[in-house]
């Protein structure tokens, strides 16, 4: 069952610009950067004002990679949507048993170790909705 | 100053089937619905474990509506990210004042009470960023 809503992910061109609106305009903070998947996708995380819900920023680094397409083919916007989640393994397999189509049946460990997983778009109504699973260093 | 992410909006074409998934699949519950816009748009809350940070599905009753148009043309899916602020009034003007473009230049009355203002996808990098401030009785 879903904690809160962790975050929000956005596909964006360039980092430095949306990261530079987000924080003038709204008082975000960077919280975090990292490079994935061999060099191919940025990610930035800007945290509001307490810290806990946050946008995610998405730039591809490489063409065809699924972000790149994305921002190909629909321009930069709302990417997905990210539930906190206590056990991640175990909502897998309840969604499974419940026939929710999953793009990963078993969680990847994401950015900052995190355990993630991502639901089908077709399942969640347009929608694409990643899980994750914090460890204790949150 | 962001708050907090407050929602994020879904447009979607039946209300009742995306709450089923959202409930069964992550255990969020109806928090909120309310019909506005002279019976054009339901509006359907959908809150997460901790009843901060939810959903907020917009389902068109009538054609010819921007929520209409939206899903006609994209199809169901994200729609926009509200972030909650303390005095809705003095962050429009600061965004004025910073040459952000608005949709809202001074709030509307949204869905409880709550004070709402839009700022332009232009703006913000294909992202529509709402606004919102929660009355005293949140």
């Amino acid at each position: 069952m879903a904690l809160e809503v962790d975050h929000v992910g956005l596909a964006v061109r360039d980092t430095a610009v949306v990261a530079a609106f987000y924080e003038q305009a709204l008082g975000l903070w960077q919280e975090h950067q990292e490079v994935v998947g061999d060099g191919e996708l940025q990610l930035t995380f800007l945290a509001a004002d307490d810290g806990r819900a946050s946008l995610e920023l998405l730039e591809p680094l490489a063409p065809d990679t699924s972000i790149a397409r994305f921002v190909s083919e629909r321009g930069p916007g709302m990417h997905h949507v990210c539930f906190r989640v206590a056990d991640i393994r175990a909502e897998l397999a309840r969604l499974a048993a419940l026939g929710v189509e999953l793009i990963d049946t078993a969680p990847r460990v994401g950015s900052r170790g995190r355990l993630i997983a991502f639901v089908h778009p077709r399942a969640a109504h347009g929608v694409l909705v990643e899980l994750c699973q914090h460890g204790e260093a949150g």
